[in-house]
């Protein structure tokens, strides 16, 4: 039996912002500092999905590449390209988004997603030096 | 004589809204679409800032790159860097935040603050295949 | 007056041979070496397309990207990605390939096509390494 | 001991056709959409070895890098780089060139190759956006 | 118990030379070719380092990555950005600065300074073609 | 008439040190600072070479690029690939390795070694961040 890994990465646009509402002003400007400024900043999320599996004799594919674009769009990308990370996403409520904690959620949409395949590794980057992984839990 | 070109990059991270205030909310969502997004979205910007000169005969240098640093951190980043383009930044009041504005304002902030070389062209990536150019006015 | 200069990157993939067909095999074995070989190769094609104008005070944009977006698929990708470039393209009938040629073609293909600014440069990378540039005839 | 994990990137440029000749015209057609495009497309293809081994105390080495370039040009680009996939390749003979297969049999060609360390992972990037990985069989 | 890998990239401007001390000239000449020119070459580095932990639920950090950052700074870059490896670096003493033996004295730089979190990998690119990962002794 | 500009980009890895040695160790300290260190630092330079020209009825190239590669090599790379720029290069005697000043070796080098098209602008990256570029004396 033969695994491949296959990755593919997709683009989106949100504004977010570092901040604790259970925590005092102070506490937040001194723990996040410029990303907890006030009226949000923005970043170009590049994220890349890797799904696991045997490559299909008929095919050659662990997962059609376009499927897995499709199921991306639908399950993540609909939800935050162009949007406010803190106000506008019913699934990152009550989550501060970070970097860490956006992996966990993206994983869990996309984990019981997938037509072909499973769920692998999940890299997302904040910006070109900044980035977070994730292989789902108790990894 | 023998002018040549230097450049220096810089990046920010900002929020933003494409609004135009004086129209409709309507059409400000058809000509805008999910750019309009009320809760504002967010970009990695890449800014490339070129100045022209003769290279100093003692230096070999058109401008020295870290003060040039210097000058884009104090005149421009300061201003956009973890910041709401619509709201936090007083050189942007009253300018909707497209690339294009956004090459000629930030023209407009290093052009008188160069201590040698003269301001020959702005490049602002937005995103990985979106950019503005700007070599001054009446170019 | 201030003009601006606005990009949008778009990318295909297609297959190409370098083949002159009215020389001999000789001749284009031992001026295009590889790339002629018979059977075909091909690239991941990048095209940045450069439109200059004057934003439009109400929307601060020389050109809808979007727009500009659209007209790029309609007019080049829609005939190129996922195509044999020596086989598949009627406005590249009788053409040779070449990076150079390529630009030009392209050119043709969206110049009268742009609903706001001018066309004002094309670039084509065929690997990273190699790309060619237009700015239109007689420039 | 201590294993160091050393990667060479290479690169080649080749055409293929994603086209399962044991399938109907429609069935190809209806699963490969544009892959499958009669007259072959083409890629930019970005390959990426990791040798796993302990650095040789007299070098630092854990494989001469221009040793595994050579290995990697005499087994893999020598065959691929110019080249139809699917018609060019004897080691990719009765193979569908999907990114899947083509890191399996890239493995099968350098596995037994190395003069020093162990192959450990091939990376094949057929778009910037879309790669798969291999780590060997039972892996 | 859900652990994330968090990453940061920084780089460095270097020059070094790839010369075994205890050997011949003719040894190092052949075995290290261009590489052992003896008034040095040099390369922009570019390192990546990972850290694994459990985001604190008060920040939703791994590590807070402007603290990553300071410890790159102190621990690394202070001692090799703008250094020559084989000359100006105490902690390089006696050691052929191979990419290979550089991702392992980083490590050991790093691996007892880090405030929070665990260090799981590191990766040093010395061109962007070749690159060396390590983590950790014993893995 | 139709120009078309093509490009081809060439890497080499070299040390350097900036210092001017009619001038004092204070002054060059206070000027160059980190750039000044005594045992050199270094880059992986990239360089970007435009040649414009009528592309040939019978080629469809402006030059051969892989003409245009050996020229660069032959002229340039062969020179200062794996050297030292201030000690192992004759044509840069007696000139201090800025950015600026090497565009400019770099150009007379080239100028008049091209079989077809002519020279029209070179672009030499330091860092990702820092680069300068050349159109010729008297542009």
């Amino acid at each position: 039996m033969t695994t491949v890994y296959i990755t593919r990465e997709a683009h989106f646009n949100a504004a977010h912002r570092l901040h604790n509402p259970s925590k005092s002003d102070e506490w937040n400007q001194s723990v996040f500092g410029t990303c907890n400024s006030p009226n949000s900043h923005g970043h170009n999320y590049i994220l890349q999905v890797t799904v696991a599996g045997v490559p299909d004799p008929d095919t050659g594919y662990v997962i059609d590449l376009g499927v897995l674009k499709q199921v991306i769009h639908e399950r993540v990308l609909r939800h935050l390209d162009h949007k406010n990370l803190n106000l506008d996403v019913p699934f990152l409520d009550g989550i501060i988004p970070s970097t860490e904690n956006l992996v966990i959620a993206i994983w869990d949409q996309l984990v019981d997603s997938l037509p072909s395949g499973k769920l692998y590794h999940i890299r997302l980057h904040e910006t070109p030096r900044n980035s977070a992984e994730y292989f789902g839990p108790n990894k």
